[in-house]
């Protein structure tokens, strides 16, 4: 077996009438030639593999025929004498563990007849299966996948996902279905970050107190942990723990005060302790505890967290002042990196590698440990140049709401890293997006992951060359129907959710109002000045079922500069525009009884009114830049002033065709003029 | 506790503002009386148990919390030393196996601070849960339940659905979650319709080959089956298993030909084998068998089939027509009764009684059996007088595709069986609805049971005076709520069947389409003249994928209805009878590009048509109605030849709104008149 090394992307489609817009593949593989004609998938496909016989990779197998009968509906019946239609070697099995950095390449080649997959490592056959399943369409002759030759393998070695499981717990169930996305995209770790100021979530034999007192009574059992970490092993995903330390470290002092370096009181709704660094008593505490944990989780990598050490109990324990200057250390920073290279040293002695944020960076540690950047790619090229690995976060939290191009748009490698030498380029391996877990729930949190997060998959896997975001959204929209096969609720949650507030399933003016809305932006709902979030609150209300990218105020955006920039002279842009704004001005009327009869709706009156009148004001914008008349300069002031209402968060939503119909009342021409 | 008995139906509402519209409950308890005001769902919300604690009861609390939790989207937490907000008590645990008559009653008191919900057995607490799971809306304050008096038992005690696992696996997850759906609307019967010709779905440690070569190799190992039937049994359902002999026997004989009264050959596609009821080994065989099954399925009923022997191998073999004629026997039918009466002795000395189809009914066989009747009520008056004890399953089959409404009017006391005495009417013991599975998989088969199974549980639960349609469509889109909460697919389903058919997620035009169609009727889409059915051909169509009845089209006749009614003078109904006509005549257009690609769609382009012409014909028709001006004949004639053509059935689907069309084109008035 050839090792591919792409050279950039290559994507030929000059050999075939198949329209690029019709591979809608995520990641874009490195390399993808079009051939002629197509393979038709039918009762009798079957797969064959050449070589020894492998029970992992005859499971592996199995799954995939369960999803391509799920995502077609046929219910496959191979003929036992038949040439199989797609032919799998791999000339290596699984290694029990999986490593970071593993051969991940595979070669898939598709003719009208047959098709085959070859790849150094079973890893790559996974990843080779799922290009398969995003290759099927439904075609006026039936299922079939397109002839072709894809060689592929990914840019970065690692691409992850952190689940934060402490600001609310997510059910093993749920992060399941989420390893299987995670597979569907190509990434290979998940990042569990098991522990922080809200709860311990895993079962610790030896200190049981941890989870008992630190969590609500809902963590994982270790039988539980290690079912997941093998399920997520058969879909080609690592799970790296994180426990976080010496900050966030409320849930561990509840049950074991000892190890705060303030006197509490704690509870898990209150007090700030940072573990005391001074003690012998707490290496020997994490030693244990490491030691239990290292066996629990067979990953390489140990994430120790590391992030936002909030100072204030070393500054107010005179112990810990005089242990400070004692060792000739300069400040609450050369504290954190003794207690880091302590618990480095417990780490290689239970054979792992040390992963933590930015601020566990320093000269006194080891240049084996990892770095995760939630400051950026400066952070990161200077780890780098300092011989560090690095991973970016930065530009990847999907809990900030952002729309997929923006995190589309961030690259590990631009930026500060840009100028790196090839060496320390290598250093960089690759990225995570993380879901924080303030505002989601295990019914919303799928929504809140994809279908953006595969474009982070992408970002990672896929040639640095790729930028364009209309042909991103156009193979998103169709990741996210494949993502449905798999069980992940992105898009049906939502449809309950609005069932739920409405009290009935005739929503269709809610939805109307939903599909134009998205949560506050970055953490402008968690201002700390509105003081501690209950992290027992329903998350039952419209702001918690909205999308965090609205596709329609995307598309409506779209179809307002499409017309604008011919000058108001294309017709059927501008029958679509005055169809969603007469929608939209007819909305409220059927909207507001429901909103009255639900506690839940009725904080969304003045938006649902905010929309009415954009649509009202947008059509009678249309109207003047039809008959290219001057409109009266009152009602330009007053539709602006709408406007900028309109522009205000209601109930923790925006509006987001606002900004589409101002382009169009800016666009009609003043009297004054 | 005191027994309660209800006189009929009572529903007081006099005491409230509260609408009758407002409680939808389904089925509709025997006795409702609203109080004043309502009962709020907060996050404070528990539960307390009077008497002895009762781990069986725990766990049913717990599960009523959860899923009250997912309804509301309340996490809650209540404050331990406050008074519970719902108070239980049962005067007795759960049998360990739920016995057939057992006392289902309970009393739920709801005030304005608290509930109170008591009953004899832990039976009636399920029930009673589940009432007020049903209670619990959303209102401008908050969730909350109406201040009410329910006293409630069970028209009938055996209320249950027959599955047809045979034609079409059901694997065990979708059986939990309609057994979810059957607790929900308080039937207590899963029948299990376990073999038939087409498949042999439990594993039998005696015989293997039953299922080994009576099956696809999809079956159910006995610890499945175990687990399934204490799934069942925690939700207050008995699973009554059926193994379906002497006919519909296939799937047996194909391991065991020994059992046949010809000689073959047999495959699970073909042969039409009985079982050989004049050879001792036949009754050796199945004292093996049916000792082992008893011990199994702990219910004291036990499914023998019986139905439609076909007795062809019977008259082709001599040696059965010697014994018919030694014994006395008249006909095949006196052999059938022999092997029932011999197999009546085998269940008896297992502690079983027996259950089989109308064909079982014979004299010689003692009054402990019970007769289900797929006949009708005529039949089981028959056997009611006789002495046996019968179940009505005529008029409830799901299969045929009938509306809600066609089963709801269905009643076991009705016709032949009114006249009964009231001694013969005791022995009519209740109802099954039956799911036959020749055209339904996993995918599809919770639209095909749900929600038009409610109403049946509704007929066998209530009182017999309850006969609104209108009431019931209304109660019926409610309970097709809570069940999205159970996790039934009978409204999601459809949307990804949508998807696949059309390889994308903007299906909005096929939706408009699939929303007035409905599959043909009765056993029309099964016609013996095309011969036999492939039971593993893909069902991934939109006959497939629509519901069985269209709430649109019954919508819209309502409009036409009310419009012609009001002798064309009712404009509100006009204008939606408008929007209607103009988005059907339109959708043709929108949808046509979408049906061209795809295969699974393009013999759907003629109904599209069909629907934009009748979309076309009745804005026509509005037009001459609005003017009262009379038509051009030559066009009426023309519209009903159109309206003609668009009642055919396309690719099984009957367009469901041609009726109301024709309707509205008749109205018109002729130029000849």
């Amino acid at each position: 077996m050839r090792i591919l090394i792409p050279t950039g992307l290559i994507l030929v489609f000059s050999f075939s009438g198949v329209a690029q817009s019709q591979l809608s593949l995520m990641p874009i593989p490195a390399s993808v030639q079009i051939g002629g004609g197509q393979l038709a998938i039918t009762q009798s496909f079957s797969v064959g593999v050449r070589g020894a016989s492998d029970p992992v990779l005859d499971s592996e197998i199995q799954r995939f025929q369960g999803q391509l009968s799920r995502q077609t509906g046929i219910p496959f019946r191979p003929q036992p004498s038949a040439a199989p239609t797609l032919q799998i070697h791999a000339d290596h099995g699984r290694e029990s563990v999986q490593k970071q950095g593993e051969d991940e390449s595979y070669e898939l080649t598709v003719s009208d007849s047959a098709a085959q997959l070859n790849a150094p490592t079973q890893l790559g056959i996974l990843h080779g299966l799922q290009t398969f399943l995003q290759l099927v369409q439904i075609t006026p002759n039936g299922f079939a996948v397109p002839a072709v030759t894809v060689w592929d393998q990914p840019r970065f070695p690692w691409r992850g996902l952190l689940i934060d499981v402490s600001r609310h717990f997510i059910p093993i169930d749920v992060l399941k279905r989420n390893v299987d996305g995670l597979a569907a995209v190509k990434m290979n770790v998940l990042h569990w970050h098991l522990s922080d100021d809200q709860g311990f979530r895993v079962e610790s034999k030896k200190f049981p107190r941890l989870q008992e007192m630190g969590s609500d009574g809902m963590y994982y059992t270790q039988g539980e942990i290690r079912d997941f970490i093998a399920y997520a092993h058969q879909r080609g995903v690592r799970i790296v723990p994180e426990f976080d330390m010496p900050g966030h470290s409320r849930s561990w002092v509840i049950g074991y005060p000892e190890l705060a370096s303030g006197t509490g009181p704690y509870t898990l709704e209150s007090g700030d302790p940072i573990m005391d660094p001074t003690r012998e008593a707490t290496y020997k505490f994490l030693d244990k505890f490491i030691g239990e944990m290292a066996k629990l989780f067979p990953d390489a990598y140990f994430h120790i967290g590391g992030d936002e050490v909030d100072g204030k109990e070393w500054d107010k324990n005179p112990k810990i002042q005089e242990f400070i200057h004692a060792h000739g250390m300069k400040s609450n920073q050369d504290l954190q990196a003794y207690f880091n290279q302590r618990l480095q040293k417990i780490l290689a002695k239970n054979h792992k590698i040390m992963v933590g944020w930015d601020e566990i960076l320093h000269p006194d540690l080891p240049k084996t440990i990892v770095v995760q950047s939630w400051r950026g790619q400066a952070s990161l090229a200077a780890a780098a140049k300092q011989g560090y690995s690095g991973l970016l976060s930065f530009g990847y939290y999907l809990d900030l709401m952002w729309p997929a191009a923006r995190h589309y748009a961030v690259d590990p490698m631009a930026d500060a890293a840009a100028t790196l030498t090839p060496e320390e380029k290598s250093r960089i391996l690759g990225g995570e997006s993380c879901q924080w877990a303030e505002w989601v729930t295990p019914e919303n949190i799928d929504s809140h992951i994809w279908p953006r997060n595969a474009v982070i998959a992408e970002r990672l896997w896929s040639p640095p060359e790729l930028k364009d975001a209309a042909s991103m959204y156009t193979r998103l929209n169709a990741v996210s129907l494949d993502l449905e096969w798999l069980g992940l609720t992105d898009r049906s949650a939502r449809q309950q959710m609005l069932y739920r507030m409405a009290g009935t399933t005739e929503v269709s003016a809610l939805r109307v109002l939903a599909d134009v809305v998205e949560p506050v932006k970055d953490y402008n709902r968690w201002d700390e000045s509105r003081g501690p979030i209950d992290f027992h609150a329903p998350l039952n209300r419209l702001i918690d079922a909205a999308y965090p990218e609205s596709d329609t105020a995307r598309q409506f955006a779209g179809l307002v500069q499409s017309f604008l920039q011919s000058g108001g002279k294309d017709p059927a842009a501008e029958a679509q525009i005055r169809t969603w704004l007469t929608t939209w001005r007819d909305n409220d009327a059927k909207l507001h009884p429901l909103l009255e009869q639900s506690s839940l709706l009725e904080e969304d009156a003045p938006i649902s009114q905010n929309l009415a009148m954009l649509g009202g004001a947008g059509l009678q914008a249309l109207e003047y830049l039809d008959k290219g008349q001057p409109e009266p300069d009152l009602w330009k002031t007053e539709q602006l002033a709408v406007i900028a209402q309109a522009k205000k968060p209601v109930a923790g939503l925006l509006l987001q065709v606002t900004a589409p119909v101002e382009q169009l009342v800016q666009a009609t021409v003043s009297q004054s003029k």
